[in-house]
């Protein structure tokens, strides 16, 4: 059968292979990377909804603008001043389904077949997923609790690197966040050079510390994208994202999301508005980081108290993961296989490289078990990374 | 600075260029394209919305299945079965952020650049704008009352067309259909080609007679890409629309949906189902289409009453436009500038051409206007038209 070249080298993504196994059963689930649906603010959103049909009527129900609702974009920008001293203008943002829409804007905008585009390794799996349709030409930029590697950054830009994506701030997979110093270091080598950042923002609300981080976005002004989303924050299931764009990219990135599908769902963005610029939005958010902050906490613990010496993990300062590094020997999945057969789960870290195929790195996520759960799956990983470690002594 | 070739040789539509304005005008616009507000289903849709959130809870507002939500594909698939008698299995169903989505999801799985990609012309502008960022060779086949042009497909077959595109009923922008016979012969030219066709449909729920379509994919079972809108019948703000594939493409089109946006907006999926699955639904239909017929009808009697011989249009049996051939001589872009500088508005039809400039056909809207404002449109467009050929006289 004849299908595009693109499309042929992609594969599904391993993780919704793993949830899909888990999914019915009675499994200890540390691979999903779901918001808390117990947390989501249902009566709020009701409410919120009642009323727009009630003022807004049918004008909530028509075509509308491909740009985005004006008083989201508004809010958008004005939390942005409000939280991190950013002026981004409510033109510059362009409403997206969801923050997994902006990949393929950008691509779509910035990016032809062959293009070298960086990314952080581990990285993202959405934004390598989304972003191979494009055909990009890879480079690999490692990332530890440093931040990013200046030494990948520097042969990547000698590569004429047009596009860098990285999730500076609780990173998914790893929970890591690049210290401001390197932040400082990355900008000053992409300055005026001819290239982008991309910098993927969506647990940046969703901050246990006191940390006041840099944003890309004041370093290089001209030359990032910011990407954001309401899926963590409020729901996933209204699909709102945005993307910020530099102004020369504005009538771009506009006209790309018009043949994509000409306007985000308008009738759940005005909802969405209703709400998070409510008084009810504040408290919200103060409750999921609370909660977050706690299951985060009991993880860590869990790990220190019940895994064996040569064991390490990130202690996120935010997001909704940490990233668990076993002793070199040891192979994550091997350790999956001795773990599904106890029905709990998480996702092998080579799944977050470009090529890789397996390793001695995970990723665990904490957002949606209770503290008893999580130490009960912890002793499973424990018991079976003590049994691989006898295997191969 | 550096974009993708791509989006270098896309220009926004015009229409939306006409739209803009108009929108803050007393104008007569016979420009647009939007369903009648005045007939959404306000309540009913405000009703299922409660219902969703104080049944469905928290459920419907978590990440969602990347196919769609199950009980909204198989009303889907119902409705096939018992509109059109056909067999549409709901795994074939993907719902899409309105049907312009399934545009882009065609060509990110079917298109290499310079592929082949047929479409009639005139032809759907916002299909144009979507298939050209794949950068596909355009084939043109031309259409009349009579269908597409066989000699035109013949030569585009002769060219490997891996795509034809199409809206066979009560099209966008001429409101004519494909006869039955033409249909059966397209099909027989394309029977065991490698060549999909792409039957869209977004008017097809909105049909003022009683004549049966054959359905390409009754015709060509395993070549047929169905696509489908409930913009056009519910409201265009929830952006839902979906398209059928044969089964070997499933698999892609998931692979490809979940990297554009992981899923579309589940929320208002399942409001949607509530209120399409529900009593109101059926007499709404019912409704709007008995409204846009008697708005079509006084269009159409307007213009035969008041414009000079050799104007002709047609006369659609469903949808919300009709097309209008001037006299050779008369430049429809001229008459336009005549016709804004007295608030009236119309789509050029060198819009929907590949390359076109200017021409003398042009396409009109019906489905928002009174048939008071239809009437004085026509007369100051009738009044136009006279002068214009008394000039070229």
């Amino acid at each position: 059968m004849y299908l595009s070249s693109r499309i042929q080298n992609i594969k599904p993504s391993f993780i919704r292979e793993i949830l899909k196994v888990t999914a019915q059963s009675d499994a200890i689930s540390f691979a999903g990377g779901l918001p808390n649906k117990d947390l989501f603010p249902l009566n709020e959103l009701n409410a919120a909804s009642s009323l727009v049909f009630a003022e807004h009527g049918v004008d909530a129900l028509q075509y509308a603008a491909t740009e985005g609702y004006p008083p989201l974009k508004q809010w958008i920008s004005d939390q942005y001043r409000i939280r991190e001293g950013l002026e981004v203008k409510p033109e510059q943002i362009v409403i997206t389904n969801g923050s997994q829409q902006a990949f393929d804007l950008i691509g779509k905008v910035l990016l032809n077949e062959g293009d070298p585009l960086a990314i952080e390794q581990p990285g993202y799996l959405g934004a390598i997923q989304a972003f191979s349709f494009f055909r990009p030409a890879w480079q690999s930029v490692r990332l530890d609790e440093g931040g990013m590697n200046l030494d990948d950054i520097r042969k990547a830009l000698k590569c004429s690197t047009r596009l860098f994506y990285s999730v500076p701030n609780f990173q998914n997979p790893t929970g890591l966040s690049h210290p401001n110093q390197n932040r400082e270091a990355v900008a000053d080598m992409l300055r005026d050079q001819e290239c982008f950042f991309i910098q993927d923002d969506p647990y940046g609300a969703i901050q246990f510390s006191e940390q006041r981080y840099l944003s890309y976005a004041s370093l290089l002004p001209n030359q990032t994208i910011l990407l954001g989303s309401f899926s963590k924050t409020v729901v996933p299931a209204f699909r709102l994202g945005w993307v910020v764009v530099p102004e020369a990219l504005i009538d771009p990135f506009l006209i790309a999301k018009q043949a994509i599908d000409l306007h985000t769902n308008s009738f759940c963005q005005r909802v969405l508005h209703e709400y998070v610029s409510g008084d009810s939005f504040a408290p919200h958010l103060t409750n999921i980081i609370d909660n977050y902050r706690a299951q985060k906490q009991a993880m860590v613990d869990a790990v220190v108290e019940m895994m064996p010496g040569g064991v390490s993990c990130s202690d996120p300062e935010g997001g909704m993961f940490i990233w668990l590094k076993l002793p070199e020997n040891i192979s994550a999945r091997e350790l999956l296989e001795y773990c599904m057969e106890r029905k709990v789960v998480f996702v092998p870290g080579d799944t977050f490289y470009l090529g890789a195929e397996d390793g001695n790195e995970l990723r665990m996520n904490y957002s949606c078990l209770s503290a008893e759960k999580i130490r009960e799956g912890v002793k499973i990983m424990a018991d079976g990374i003590n049994q691989l470690a006898s295997r191969s002594r």
